[in-house]
């Protein structure tokens, strides 16, 4: 029944999904387990459970296709979710494109972004579990206030290991997770060895979330009561995140409609899982085979188009298990661009497997033409996007524009994952030309890729 | 029909409100029209079509009950509205009250306040006129770019004099209002006679609401084709916000409710009109005589609790008639406070001549106490609010205490505003134990009350 009135179209919070989608259920080949380098063996649950609460590791590796969203976590979910599918008219207007283009609005959340999807599964897996504090890194910031404030929600300490060029460049963003009661430190800091060791080779480290993620880990493992929390890359983050995906499906389906084309930027692949693995499922069961499912990337750090299929650290010394990812390499130091989020060397091991299985692809975009999008997107749609969601608007605009070229209309939906309230900064360097944009780094990658861990399966 | 499990009460957009309500048709007496100091009589329509179109004047004047909205306008308000209404259980949980507390989430606008309901309006006025241009002040920010964004949708120039203070204190503010096309000046600025004239008496002058409006007029007058728009104090301005109130009431009445207490916080009376006067007509008609309806104010600039009602003009030189209303003096300078949309140093005609006759009354609230009561809100309902609705916040929770202390229900109703995203040195400022209150400044506002219009009547 589609209404074409309708700018927004709505989900009760009676018709909020119950169930988040597993696509490990679904995939061609199961994924290969995590590797632990220092033992020359295949992680085990056991040595998952020394980070994490043990609901979140059987998470990590269930293979049900739909698992339980636990009834308080629905309850936090209900302060934003679900989140409104809205009908980009404006910009279909301006395009003049016979496309009809659709995109999930999560930056209605607190924070302003996706992040809170996982922060609030994640912080009440552990609060059941009897977690005191939890460590986590953040990019951009996103993930940082996402789990601020879930945990401020449920009792439990946070502390954050900031990437250093967000710190300064998003001082808001640190502000937000302390008024939500976190203690967030710049990273590389002097908290940690990991921290420490950098900052004695390169005292101007900018930091990258692989060093961030190391700091985490060994605060983790240095503390009481204190397990880790990851924002991205991991099956079960994708997985909280897929109620972007499911709402969108119940919402499209309001609209008598269905996505020919799913577009999400990717940083380490939450974003993009979320949004797309519900519909990937169709395609992966045989009910939409045709469906393009589209990765955003930024230039400045393109794993997924230029990089290996290969074992590595999710972090930057090494302390985590090797996933068997699209890499760049986990020393690889990506330029200081402003979509922070994307900053990441690797990406998710479920969309890497579908990647390589040409289920999903990817698409490069260069900084300043993402920026023209945002602009676009802002003075049509009415919305200031995240510099991160204004990758996926840059697709979804180009999509468009060769449908008005082949004269043919189509579907298309993209997730725009946050505001960009907290990125004006990016959009004052942008306006004032003063933006840079970033070549594929081809060299610095060469280098990094030296350093992938000797692995012999 | 109430359902307890609801943490939202969503309206569809079919069911948003097709006209505003327009409180002049149920006033006590007829409002005292401007006056015009320099030609010695009361204001007419032509004096005010100088500046405004002429529609808008209309409304200015209009003692129709119910104004229809325009499809257009509704078209817009369609990004985000109808806003909403949220039941505050993890506060009332918090406080452990007896109270239900609800509030309206008007952050969810673009502009992230409720400034875009009037923006719009306005910009849609303007276009059908065929104004080219438009000129307005803002002091926080969150009118500038409401009026910004909606002026860029409807293909008008905007150019806006921003408050110096907040300028300076919300930078990203003024990118925001740049990324939707407008030029903007902080005012004083040297644009303007007006601000020129401040400057050289006072060149560290950090400017003021009354200050920036008398540059937006002077700038009108000197420019073809532009018109002056307010995004507040006016009786359209306060009649486009009462979709928020309208909204509302469907909403809580969906939940089976109706408030006993109806909160905001008042700067120049927009946003307390837009939420509490659909309420205060039911008071006016008989319909609901013992509703409690609370005008929020900072102890910096309490113009409804302590100061007198006179004419006045609305801005620093006089260049505006002057308006019957609540006023600390046109010269008043209040201080620095984080919630820069309340700096005003007037009242609007209309919630003036409601306090008059006692249907509408006010409280005071120190700067730290609305920070300590913004803490709370995020960390319990997940949302930080702007500083000037968490003076809203403050005086629900205090509604809510003294429930419990009375051992009684009671329904509270507030308006949320806006969201603090941009206002996170204020929150940092708290947080670190800087922030200053402000105490009521009698000395300041006895030597600007001498400067008020002489008028003979």
């Amino acid at each position: 029944m589609s209404n074409s009135n309708s700018k927004k179209i709505i989900l009760s919070e009676q018709d909020m999904p119950k169930q988040w989608y597993n696509i490990q259920a679904d995939l061609p080949e199961s994924l290969e387990p995590p590797f632990n380098a220092r033992s020359g063996k295949f992680a085990t649950k056991e040595d998952l459970c020394q980070i994490f609460p043990k609901s979140i590791v059987e998470q990590e590796v269930s293979a049900e296709r739909f698992i339980d969203i636990p009834q308080e976590v629905r309850e936090i979910y209900k302060i934003w979710r679900p989140s409104p599918l809205v009908r980009a008219a404006g910009l279909e207007k301006f395009l003049d494109t016979p496309a009809k283009i659709y995109f999930k609005n999560e930056s209605v959340s607190p924070s302003g972004s996706h992040k809170s999807n996982s922060a609030v599964a994640q912080a009440f897996y552990n609060k059941v579990e009897g977690t005191k504090r939890i460590a986590t890194e953040t990019g951009a910031g996103q993930w940082g206030s996402a789990l601020a404030m879930a945990c401020e929600m449920f009792g439990i300490e946070c502390v954050i290991y900031m990437v250093k060029v967000s710190f300064e460049q998003k001082p808001y963003r640190k502000s937000l997770m302390q008024v939500y009661g976190a203690q967030v430190f710049a990273s590389p800091s002097n908290q940690t060895e990991a921290g420490r060791k950098v900052l004695a080779e390169d005292p101007a480290n900018e930091g990258s979330l692989a060093i961030a993620i190391s700091e985490a880990i060994e605060d983790v493992i240095n503390h009481k009561n204190t397990k880790y929390s990851l924002g991205s890359v991991l099956n079960h983050v994708a997985m909280h995140q897929t109620i972007i995906g499911l709402e969108a499906k119940k919402q499209l389906e309001i609209a008598g409609d269905y996505p020919d084309v799913v577009i999400a930027c990717l940083g380490g692949g939450s974003n993009f899982s979320g949004a797309a693995f519900p519909f990937v499922m169709d395609k992966l069961q045989g009910k939409k085979p045709d469906l393009k499912a589209i990765a955003a990337e930024p230039s400045a750090c393109p794993k997924l188009s230029k990089g290996v299929l290969a074992y590595d650290f999710a972090d930057n010394s090494g302390f985590t298990p090797a996933l068997k990812m699209y890499t760049l390499g986990h020393t690889f130091m990506p330029g200081g661009i402003h979509a922070g989020g994307l900053r990441y060397h690797g990406a998710s091991p479920l969309v890497s497997a579908l990647v390589k299985h040409k289920i999903v692809e990817s698409a490069v975009v260069k900084q300043r033409a993402v920026f023209d999008a945002a602009v676009t997107f802002a003075n049509t749609e009415g919305i200031l996007p995240a510099p991160e969601s204004a990758h996926a608007i840059k697709i979804a605009i180009d999509e468009a524009l060769k449908a008005k070229e082949e004269g043919k209309s189509k579907t298309i939906f993209f997730n725009l994952s946050g505001h960009g309230h907290f990125d004006l900064t990016a959009y004052d360097s942008y306006l004032s030309g003063k933006m840079e944009d970033y070549d594929y780094p081809s060299e610095k990658v060469d280098e990094a890729l030296c350093h992938l861990p000797k692995i012999n399966l």
